[in-house]
Formats: C-alpha cells, sequence, structure tokens
C-alpha cells in the first residue's frame, strides 16, 4: 500500500499571519467538559498530543521538555530540599511525575479545576503521568485553586502553576495578577519558590511574558526569566521562577548541576547545568523588553491572550 | 474596507507531517537565476523574507537574530581583532555588514557563486545590507567558493559558511565535507576561526547539526556548537565556529561583553554575553546527540538534506 | 466569548496541486475496520460527514444531491416499477433509503463487505439512513460482493454499485471490470438496470469515468452517463446507467416528471425533469472524452486510482 | 532532481469554513492599479491564473468554460444574428474574443474602467485574448461604465456584464442595481439580450444569484439563469440571460446547434445544444431558492458579497 498523504492537519497560529502546522494521524478523545474543549490527537510527528480549546499543551514526543524546565528550576530553587508541592493546574499528570522524582518530597498536591480533563489524562496518557496519580504522597482535588489558596492555610516548599493562558475573560484570568501571585507567596514556606509558564517568548509575542514578569517582582523578592524550546509549539517558551531565597540567576551550571545530583532520584533528559545556563541566559532583545514593560497585570486590570 | 483573511500562504515543512506557515502578503521578487529559484516575498508577519529554492533564507523582521548569531561569536573567537573576513554565500550581505562593524577589519571578501542573487538582495533589501557592498573594505567575487579557496594563498583572521543547505546531489555538497572544511582552516590564520549555519537544532532534526559538528572536529582543534531561534524559521537554529586558537564555550559573559565593547563599533540588537551564555549552553539532548554522532561527511560520502 | 478561527482541517486534494478544505468542527468517530480507516467528522460546513481512507463518502448537508442521483436514474429505467433492489455497498443506507421510497419494491438487499462500518453508520447517522436498515424489506448482508453475486442466482430489475473507488491494487478493482459488470448485468431482468457512481467529472480528470463509460458499452446495450455537483467534493461527480432496455438518455424531462409522480412516494428534493436534463446533459468536453476512450477495464488490467 | 513539494498555496475560501487550493508555481504578476490588487499568478494545475482582490477571475486551463458559457448563450439570444456587442468589464480580453467569432459583428465596445488590468493581459496573457485588442472591431475604453451608458445613446444588440462581485461598498455595487440593469435594457436593441456572470450556484451559496435573477425579472421580459462548473473555482458559477425577445429556456438542443452553425465561425470547445440543455437545466433546489427569493437590489439597497 502505498502511504497517502496526510489529509488532517492541526494549524496553531499566534497571529493572523503565522502558525505551526502538524499532520494529524488520528483523533484518539474529542469531548467537550465542563469547563474546556478537550482533544488527544495523535500527530504524526510528536505523537499523543493534548489539546485544550485549540491550543497544544504537551505531545508524547517533546513533553519532557515542557515539564521538566516548568518544574526543576523551581524545585532547585528551594532553600533546601523540597518537602511538600502544589501543583496548579497540570492535568497530565507530568508535573506531578517531576515533582515526585525528589524523595525528599513526602506530599504533593495537584489541584486542577477540570476532573474531566484529569481523567482522561489518567486513561489515555500513561506515557505522561507514568503512575505520578497512583503514589501514595499524591492528593488530587478538583477545585478553584484560588479558592483553594484563599480558604487554606497550608504552605509548601514548591508551588507551580501549569495554567493554559487566560484566552478569554473568566475565572482563569484571576490566577494570572497581582493578587493571586501574592496568595501563592503567602503559602510558601519562607525558603519556597514557585514557577510558571509564562507564555511565548518569541519576538514581538514577548507582552504576555514581560507583563507577567513585571508582575511577579511586585510581589517577590527574587523572580527569575527563563525560556525553552517546545518543539510541538513551534516557538520557545516562557518559563518564570519566582522565589523568596535562592536566585536561580546566581546558581551557576556547575552548581545546579551538585544540585539535581543531590536531589533528583534518577536522571533527567533536559534539565542540567549547561541547560540551566542555556534557559536563563535571556539574549538580549528578551531583556530588553523585560526592562521596559510598565505593566502590572491585577484583579481590577487583567490579562486576556487574544 | 474590510480587512480580507491572507489568501497566500507560504508553508516550510521540516518533514512531510510539521510545517511552519506564513501569509503571504506580495510576492516582490520572483525568478530564476543560473543556480536557484529565487523569491523576495513580503510576509506579513517578518516583511521582506528572501526565499531561495524553496526555503527561508532570512526576514527583515528577524535577520538581526540569525546574522548577528552566526558573525559574531566567530569574530570574537579570533586571536586579536580580526583584520580580515571572508564570506562564503551570505546574498543578502548582511553577514558582510555584521563584519563591517569592526573597525579592525580592513578588508572583507564575500564569494558568492550567484551573481544574479546578490544583484537583486542589492536592489530590493537594502534594509538588510545597509550600504555594505559599498564599503571600501568590501569585495564582492561571483565564482565557486571551493574553487577559489583552492586556487588562492590568501589567509583570513574569519570565515564564514552562510551557505544554504544541501537540498540535492550538486556543487554546494562539496562546501560540507572534512576536505572543504581542511581547505578553509588552511586559509585561516594561525589565531583564526571559522563559523557557519549548521541546520535545524530541533528534536529528531539533529543530523545534519551533529555530523557537521563531528565532521569539523577531525579538522580543527576547537569546535563549538551553539544554537538561536530564529522565528521566522520556527526552529532553532545550529551554527558552529570552529577555531584555532581561542574556545567560545571557555569565554565567560563577562569576556564576551567586554571583547564586544572592545572589538565592535555601536551596539547589537542580540548578541552579548548572556546571549553567548544561552546560545552556547545546549540542552542536554542535544550534548548528548552530539556525542554519539559518529558520521563523517567527505568529498566521497556527502550529505545531501532530504 | 469571541469566535476562535478553525484550526484543525481537512484538505482532499484531487492532484498534488489542488485540493478542497473543511473545517473539522470535531471529530465524532475515528477507528479502523478490518477494510478501512473510518472518520465520522463533523464539518463546520456539511455537518456529519463519512470519509473512508481519507475521502469524503457522503455528507448531512448535501448527500440528497448524491444519492438521489444514485439512485433514481436508474430506478427510473427500469421497464416498469421496479419490485426488487440490490445495493453494492452503500455503507450509510442513504442509498437503500431512496430505494425503499418506491412502494413497489418489495425486497431490497444491501451487501457491503464492511459490516462496521454499516454498523457505525446505523448509530452515528439517523439522519442518512432514516430508518431504512429496519425496514422488513431490507436484508442486509457482509460479504464481498462479487462472490455474493456469483454464487446466487437471484435476479434484480436494479442493482446500484455505490463503492470507494479503487485506490490500490486491491479486491475492489475486481468490482469495476468487464468481467464484474458482466456478472452485474446476468443477475438484472430483462428489462432491468444498473446506476454507479463513477468518479469526478472535472476537466483533465476523465480517464477513470470515460474508461468505465467504455467498459460499460462492451457489456450492456445501453450506457448513459451523467454527473451532478456535489458540494463537499468541490466538484462534480460521474455516475453511470446501463441498462437493457430503457435509455435515460432519450427520456425527456416530462417524461421523467411523470415517471417520478408515478413511481415515488413523496418528493424529492434534488432529482426530477429538469434535474435529468442537466444531468444527462454532458457539455462537450465531456462528451469527446468519452468518444475518444478506448479503455476498456478487465481482471487482467484492473484501473487503480492513484 | 527530485520534486519538492509545492509551498506556497492560494486559498479560495466561500466562507470561513471551506475553500478551495491552488499550489501556485510561480507569481508572474502582482501589483496594485488605482482600483484594485491584481495578481497572474502561475498556478501547478491550471497555468495563468488572474486573480483581483484575492478571488480568481480566470485560469488558461478551463477559461473557454467561463467565456463560451458567459458570451454564446447570450449571442445566441438575439433576434437575428449581432451585429453590435458591449462588454462590461472583462479585462483578459477573452470575452471580446467570444464575441469576436460573430462575422455578423461588426462594433465590440468594452468598457473596463481599469486600463491597467487590461494592459497587464495584454502583455502577459495572450493565450487569453487572442489577438482581438488589436481587432479593427474592437474599441476599449477606460471608464466607468454606468456613466458610459448614461451619456451614450448607443444600442447594442448584446451586452454582456463580465464584472467582479462587490466585495465591498462602492462604486462596483451600482453595477448591480435594478438601475443598473434598466440602463443596461434601454441600451439594447429591441431584439437584444445581455448576460452576466451571477456568482455561485452551490448549495447554500444562492443568495447573490436568486437576488440578481429576481432582480432582472422586474427589468426584463425574458430572465434565464443558467451555470457551468468551473474548474479553477471549484464551484459550479451562475449565469444569467435577460432578453428583449427570445427566452433561451425555449431553446432546445438541436436549435442552439443549429444557430451556432449560422452564426459562429469556428467550432466551440463548450458551449453546444446539449451543454445548453445541461447549463439551463437548473437542479431543482436551485429552481426552488429562485422561486422563494423575494430581495431586489437597488441603488438605495445595494449587494455586498461578504
Amino acid at each position: 500500500m502505498t502511504r497517502p498523504q496526510p489529509y488532517k492537519w492541526f494549524f496553531e497560529t499566534t497571529t493572523a499571519f503565522e502558525g505551526h502546522m502538524h499532520a494529524i494521524a488520528r483523533t484518539l478523545v474529542e469531548t467537550q467538559t465542563k469547563f474546556q474543549h478537550v482533544e488527544i490527537l495523535q500527530t504524526a510527528a510528536y505523537g499523543k498530543t493534548l489539546v485544550l480549546d485549540g491550543r497544544i499543551q504537551s505531545s508524547q514526543g517533546d513533553e519532557f521538555i515542557y515539564h521538566e524546565a516548568l518544574v526543576h528550576p523551581g524545585m532547585l530553587a528551594t532553600d533546601g530540599a523540597p518537602r511538600s508541592a502544589l501543583v496548579i493546574g497540570g492535568g497530565e499528570g507530568a508535573t506531578l511525575r517531576e515533582i515526585l522524582r525528589y524523595p525528599s518530597v513526602t506530599r504533593a498536591v495537584m489541584v486542577d479545576i477540570d476532573g474531566e480533563v484529569v481523567e482522561l489524562c489518567k486513561t489515555h496518557l500513561p506515557e505522561m503521568h507514568r503512575g505520578a496519580f497512583d503514589d501514595p504522597r499524591t492528593e488530587v482535588r478538583h477545585e478553584d485553586a484560588r479558592a483553594y489558596l484563599e480558604k487554606s492555610t497550608e504552605r509548601f516548599d514548591f508551588i507551580t502553576v501549569d495554567l493554559v493562558e487566560p484566552l478569554e475573560e473568566g475565572p482563569a484570568c484571576m490566577l494570572f495578577t497581582r493578587e493571586f501571585y501574592t496568595l501563592v507567596r503567602d503559602r510558601l514556606t519562607p525558603g519556597g519558590a514557585m514557577s510558571m509558564q509564562a507564555g511565548m517568548t518569541k519576538l514581538g509575542e514577548l507582552s504576555f511574558f514581560t507583563s507577567i514578569h513585571r508582575t511577579l517582582r511586585d510581589v517577590f523578592p527574587l523572580v527569575a526569566g527563563y525560556q525553552s524550546f517546545v518543539s510541538c509549539f513551534g516557538t520557545p517558551w516562557g518559563f518564570i521562577v519566582a522565589s523568596k531565597k535562592i536566585d536561580p540567576n546566581r546558581q551557576d551550571a556547575r552548581a545546579v548541576d551538585a544540585l539535581i545530583a543531590d536531589r533528583i532520584k534518577g536522571s533527567l533528559e533536559y534539565w542540567d547545568g549547561a541547560t540551566h545556563q542555556h534557559a536563563f541566559g535571556l539574549p538580549k532583545f528578551i531583556r530588553k523588553a523585560i526592562a521596559t514593560q510598565t505593566r502590572v497585570v491585577t484583579d481590577a486590570n487583567p490579562l486576556i491572550v487574544t
């Protein structure tokens, strides 16, 4: 049998004028939950790919880049080995999986409002969670993360915000504001650190990343932006660590390698000292964009990605 | 008047299953030279964009990233301020432009086999060359670069190879082999350095980059791969510096900043010490791919990108 | 909420250089049967759309055109009101549905080799079959149609061949040959007629249609090609009636309207006398292509659509 | 050399959810005139293709269908062989070419407001005009057609309106109204006929065609809609003849063939008696849409295609 041309394509546009395209080999899951439209597509190039409201979240082929980049810089920026961690969002369970690599961790809470997405990931994406949901240290809750943080007094050594960007005015907006980050800070232990995904860092598309960076600087003493190229997104992606004591920008490659050896069981595929240097070494035009951004995102003036 | 949907699109595929797409606002130039198919497209997102044989070479919007990344790491890796430079390929004149920023340079030769492309760029891309072709230090030649190097005995402090990848078996193949790099090395002064563009560095598409890296290690004492995300390509792009005395991997951010201040007139938009750290800090999986690549590219066994 | 751009597209190419594209609103079913890849897509423009091996078969929005065009010209070309009918293929059940509109019909057999497709259509495409599978006159069999005809001696007043084109060498090829059409002819009653879908009739893509037309002329005394534009295909589609006694080309609009009034219960949406005139009035260049085609398709020299 | 994948595509969408796509082999001309954006693209499937404001007008490969369909039904619906003709629009010169096939014609005026488009077609599309502009019977004027008709008192046996659809509110709107058609009628001789292109006739996209049909019925005693599938449009296209004495719907195939033999020099590729039958035999759902359309387009309430 001759191999046919791919006939179904997924287009992820950044503007009306540019985009990245994937051949769809097969649609494994497509449904609408109470909160969002969910697809698990088999893309020809990257294998199983989670898509929420039309935006790629992660793919089997390169999720190690995204999830290692999201978790480890923050987990290595806590003052002492982290014992407790909170994941806000993180439906696939891969963020949890990376946290559970730390034997020091005794408690890992994940709060994702959309229980249906989590169930679909449990069933269809075992390659991503790899049993993380069954770890005895794990607690999964399905509720609004802000309400959870407001009512709880528990403190964590590490909190990571692994959320989709706010594509429209709605509850997600309230998880990208100075008030929310203040709440996160107050739920961190004195040596704690948070990390988050913070949007694209490609030329001309930096306003989300830089506004969040600016906003966090109002709340945390130490804020360090970094980026990693996520292949299936077709663009470098921004992340930020905000911490109380340890500044990732002052950790050199050797120190990072030593911390990894010390804190993590097994070996990583993406992150190490040189990768740290790569990711935190923001190119000149990105640093300039950060330096000139003045916008602080607040509950009264939230950020919506259009 | 309502703004219409873009109706012409340029698709740059990396495999049959993935690609990057650009809305074409207008075709400014389209012609066939003796050597290749040439287009200068006005893309909606990046302005004027040079396309050779269907592959994007550079765009007005982000060419500063590509050209600064190609030139400066090598020009900063010469033993002493470079006085002479040779560009192999480099049709737009922007590579030349970056070289001419160094007041120490008294002679800059560009050998591009396709005089028609150079003429088109002179006429239509003044934003890129910015007068570089008219600089009295410049000499432009249209001939086969390998033949030129073979017959000449002149030595340069810096040589940069700014060529399209060999998309088919042909003369370009002979500019990506151990024999050719040996010739380049022999035309460098004792403290000289070469740089080159070396293909994509995205996950799963690393074989060109790593094979060239491996091949150069047979020829040069010091070989340092690095990468920069080029927005209009939709992928990070690999470059390599191969030098005789100075190792870019041993230049820290401060040293790079000092060299830039010392050697370059005016300020750069992309490259500086932190960018150097970013670019040379190759992520773990790329270093692993380099370490395990065994292929040496030779005249007898050339590399063809498919 | 702002309406997002469609991000998943289905491309149906006729050549490597031209195609028709549909935004996919949702994938309702996607699976692989023993025989073919099956999708039921919700297209934004046409509603539920059945796709087999990457080729659109029919859509909710315009299937009345395809199925009325396939069935009625043949059912109106039998000598006397048809009493029995055989559908070869016809998975959706809509071909059957059109046949069952004739109160004269007491027996309607459908032989579709792929029982899984039929089950999926029963469940997911009630808009198409509208209960045809439950009609007491209906008998559905899942076996090879040629083997079925070879072993049976039953004769039908009408036989229709509603098959996908043979995209590769395989059993389907054997249902588009002179030998197979001879078998069909022998299973028709003396006044019987057959009809079939016979590929595109757009300019430059006529070879399938004309070869089948030429082949049928070796077998049947009367052969009449016709066409209908099927919107979701983006091309006019060819059909052929081959009959023993009645020539559709000699039925004028008034006669067709009278036959419809006489034989069919309820009213049709697409077919009537004027539509008959439209469909059988093949444009000059199509008639010329038919007249000059010499190829006869045989078991030994089958036809494969590439 | 391996043949590369086509990398530039032209998308012609009918809605936001459906479209037809063409690989672009080469852009031959692209410019902006005083009135519109003009491209002559070499499409891989159809050769040279004229595109105005992003909409395909005609292609080398199938323009015979469009231009024969536009001209001959009207030229065969004049009372007696036509002696004079007026083309409104018709930039390529192919409409003129078809008119000049009639030896009875002694005067053919073409009024196209955009002289730059006409010049480009003269130079780049000789395959279309085939010398029609140099025929001594031809007079070409570049001015507003409505103003021309208002100030002139000349009468023509045949007038054809070969205009782009009104894509925005502007002067073109005023060429698709009851007032304008009244003017056209008054400039026809007592046995004269007009024809026009009248938009798509695909299912669900019939409102332009049916509104114009309805409007013409307010002005002319005889109005006959018809359609032809134009391959490069990917959709059947509607035309209308409005005449004073002869009704095309009452011309049977034999009569049309006799008229062609009588009036036209040489032979046609698309149009003859059977094609007439095909084109005027509108399918049932189109006739129903015509019958139920109530909108009359007027200067005060013009039609804009969106």
